[in-house]
């Protein structure tokens, strides 16, 4: 049997399809209840396939845990980011971008409903490449909502007197707090609240509120 | 040696005391790591004591979860609601709280910030009776705020426009805010941040601002 380049390129090809297989099943676990839960066994078991194929891809669990980490980031870029990114104008992205966090959550893409806030909240106190990483995300994260904020009050559409980092502290908190209101307490509420929060603290700093959809 | 009542008191006050420092050590444990990975033999080392007398006390593992979260409750009424309760009207009181639960995190009274917000999110996706029980006391907590904002609408402290659920919904998500963000990102301006956004809100929302402290 011959073993050209395409039979080379298809077990390439198969070998980078377990890999996001893999990776997607870790984020899909870790939203649930971490990423120090989850081992190369339990993994190799919801993917039926065996455990040293997994480590031919992730010499440790801590280089799975980093690469998750990468997946969840890819997933958040392609499904919260880039959607809001075609808005018009920099208030509009701001805005944008947190009903389509919301939004998000609503599809129930991930079973636990946020890779991130569960992992910020496991690795928070356990110093190490994880946490520094997730401390990294959060960093940019923040960064650019607060250039978003500043776009958009350079460009008029938010007030002189508002705060870029406050209003990233008050989106972020808002996202943050829909995902366990909403699995905690009355669902349709939480999500509601969580828009209705940040529309309404955006539209009282908007010279014209009518960039944003009414409350 | 006799064994008047003295001494049976004496035995059951001590028993009293190692039950009420185990817990006070489960709820300090889990605020970092959740309830689920406190095993009884982890908690009867950390306490110095005999596994069996930890049983003497909760028959089971789930017996343990429950008790620590009555005693994280007994702790967050003492060290968060009670000082608010002298504020002299509801909107004040409601401001305080907030306040005083800034100022519980701020102290780092628990080694991983708060309790509920961890143990919240290790549960939520976990239906049981721990889950039933944070479940109660969220709504108990939400109630009250809620309570609060009425009472100061009624009173004429807040405007007629304000809706308690909202405002309920805001306060806690800046409170669960700032125990992550102070951990990952920059300590102080997350405490700044998660006390403007409510000092701001509730502000715009009093006829008298100058019941609150200044932005």
């Amino acid at each position: 049997m011959p073993t050209g380049p395409n039979e080379t390129d298809g077990r390439r090809l198969r070998g980078q399809q377990s890999r996001a297989t893999a990776l997607d099943t870790a984020v899909a676990l870790a939203s649930v209840d971490g990423l120090a839960g989850i081992s190369m066994a339990q993994l190799a078991s919801a993917l039926g396939v065996s455990k040293s194929g997994l480590f031919t891809h992730w010499s440790d669990k801590e280089q799975l845990q980093l690469a998750a980490i990468e997946r969840a980031k890819d997933q958040w870029t392609d499904q919260v980011v880039r959607p809001a990114l075609s808005a018009p104008s920099p208030l509009q992205t701001l805005w944008r971008v947190h009903e389509s966090r919301l939004d998000f959550y609503a599809r129930d893409v991930l079973p636990g409903g946020c890779f991130f806030t569960t992992v910020e909240r496991e690795f928070r106190d356990h110093p190490g490449p994880v946490r520094d990483r997730l401390r990294e995300l959060a960093g940019h994260w923040e960064t650019w909502l607060c250039s978003l904020a500043t776009g958009a009050i350079a460009a008029g559409e938010l007030a002189d007197a508002a705060v870029p980092e406050q209003l990233a502290f008050e989106i972020d908190a808002a996202g943050v707090a829909v995902v366990t209101r909403s699995r905690l307490l009355d669902r349709d509420a939480a999500f509601a609240y969580g828009r209705a929060a940040i529309l309404q603290r955006l539209r009282a700093l908007a010279p014209n509120p009518a960039l944003l959809p009414e409350g």
